[in-house]
């Protein structure tokens, strides 16, 4: 046997790393108890796959603050149970028939297996958060919790946006805020509490947690206008159709003047056109205002403001650059 | 000024005293965040009344066992939130019109807002009980979600009886166990910890808790089809209706010869006969099967079973009396 095989003593625990161990763990967290119809669907939901971005940034985050992978597992997996719960309810909410291009759970079976089975996964995914270190699970919960009604309240603006016409910018950013950053900022901050961050080091990677997460939903924002359905899996221009309050067109109208507005107005209601019809001249009139350049620069000012907040954090250089070099790899993703 | 009138020190913490600061404390623990549109449904649902039966058997154990009912108050908001949580989702999941007399959340905004919103109030609800004594905040939110998660199986597998006609009685009291008895007997249980009862009260709380648990819901069969409508506000043989699978049907099935069963069985499927007729034609067949005797006899055991543990509970008597006599209450109720 040759010496050279002997395994070595480090490893370099990057995001590839990280998303392996909580593949290979959050299947196993759910379980086989029965009855099968309220547990195939948890597995089915955990199984679609995704970027596992909450609980790889969460590890991160806790290795960056001198924190033991595998005791921040059990949180790392509660985050990801939980946005995948949020989806779940959000599929029935938005009767999407499909996610990652498979059937959702409230198609495959039906919505009140979905809705049982969401409330389920939650209440595991609160289980397994609650296994981490008795002395910090009271303040763990607590952010994990208030972080959970904060989405509740983002997804509930979401659906009265949906009826309004006069969602500004600032209301939009605020919504986007409670729907997708503070879960974000949240799984790095938990992260950082679980490795004995300092309350100021806590908050200052909340704070960079909340500027990435508004800027990946304004990245979101923009793929669905700009981006290539071949990589993003998703129809081009599938908010528009759904006349969704985004960023993009909440920026054209706030740009445009009254017979631009009027236009938009009109293409928004009009049901007679062909979908890819009216894609292209909602592009157009975007095209026209610079829409696509506004949200750049916005996307590039929240990641700008994420970076100052994490280059004032004390900490490891080698494991800060590997959470920056993820950050940098995900905004430029093209899916 | 007469002496006589001074306050008296002590004061008689039973049923209508617990109820009272539950009443006080509990639309209170939701308070009036934004979105409106989130809050309103919860606050409605928990303001729709209700015997509280949860909450104020955790005060009474809690008291029984000698604890501080100040300091239980949140697990017991914590246990009825929960509680009207499942109910929410409930009855989108039976498409249920009215509850207490009174629109289902779904019905008086739609199921969105019934999903999202009972969502919320079960984030709540692990947010109350997390205020309990640091020291027992593990034990006590543990056996919290692993009920939770027990109700949610109990709920699925009532929905995979409505799919079945061979449900055994074993079956059907394992399912109700789930569903309704293991949330009593964890308010009951989670009372006793936080007064530091032993492990081997908490237990017997725990047992009495099931037994009480099964013979309640026995007995909402019972009333279901023997009740006054004028008292129990709902339709007499409304589970007959629906093809619900009660203790009283399965029974019937296991008692009845080959005839009798698919006298039964023709019965539950047709669907041209008049409402009342079909009530009372199944009611005809109960008779002459009694199985209303056996409903009562098992019902009679449960409660026997639950008051013999309560014997064995080491605790202030004239305490356990209050916890027994409120029992005994319910054990006569017709509503």
């Amino acid at each position: 046997m040759q010496e050279s095989l002997s395994i070595p003593d480090t490893e370099v625990r990057d995001a590839g790393f990280f998303r392996n161990r909580i593949e290979e763990n959050l299947l196993k967290a759910i379980g086989h108890s029965s009855p099968e119809e309220l547990y195939a669907p948890m597995r089915y939901m955990l199984s679609l796959g995704g970027k596992r971005m909450r609980p790889v940034l969460l590890l991160m985050s806790n290795e960056m603050f001198g924190g033991n992978f595998e005791e921040a597992m059990p949180a790392a997996l509660a985050v990801e149970m939980f946005h995948n719960f949020t989806l779940l309810h959000d599929d029935i909410m938005d009767k999407a028939p499909t996610r990652r291009a498979q059937q959702t759970v409230h198609e495959k079976w039906n919505s009140n297996t979905a809705i049982l089975s969401g409330d389920a996964l939650f209440v595991q995914s609160v289980l397994e958060m609650g296994k981490c270190d008795e002395e910090k699970r009271g303040a763990v919960l607590r952010l994990f919790l208030n972080s959970a009604l904060k989405v509740c309240e983002g997804q509930q603006l979401d659906m009265n946006f949906e009826k309004r016409n006069d969602v500004s910018l600032e209301e939009y950013i605020s919504m986007i805020r409670l729907k997708t950053a503070v879960l974000i900022a949240a799984s790095l901050q938990i992260g950082a509490m679980l490795a004995d961050a300092s309350p100021e080091e806590q908050k200052n990677i909340h704070a960079f947690g909340e500027n990435i997460g508004i800027a990946f939903q304004l990245h979101d924002d923009l793929l669905d206008m700009y981006g290539d359905e071949k990589k993003t899996g998703k129809q081009t221009g599938g908010d528009i159709l759904a006349s969704k309050k985004t960023f993009l067109l909440i920026k054209a109208l706030e740009l445009a003047d009254d017979s631009h507005r009027g236009e938009i107005r009109n293409l928004l209601s009009n049901k007679q056109l062909l979908p890819e019809i009216k894609i292209k001249l909602m592009k157009n009139i975007f095209d026209r205002l610079a829409v696509k350049e506004h949200a750049t620069k916005s996307i590039n000012e929240y990641f700008s403001n994420a970076f100052s907040v994490l280059e004032k954090i004390n900490a490891d250089e080698e494991r800060k650059k590997i959470l920056r070099d993820y950050v940098e790899g995900m905004r430029g993703r093209e899916e």
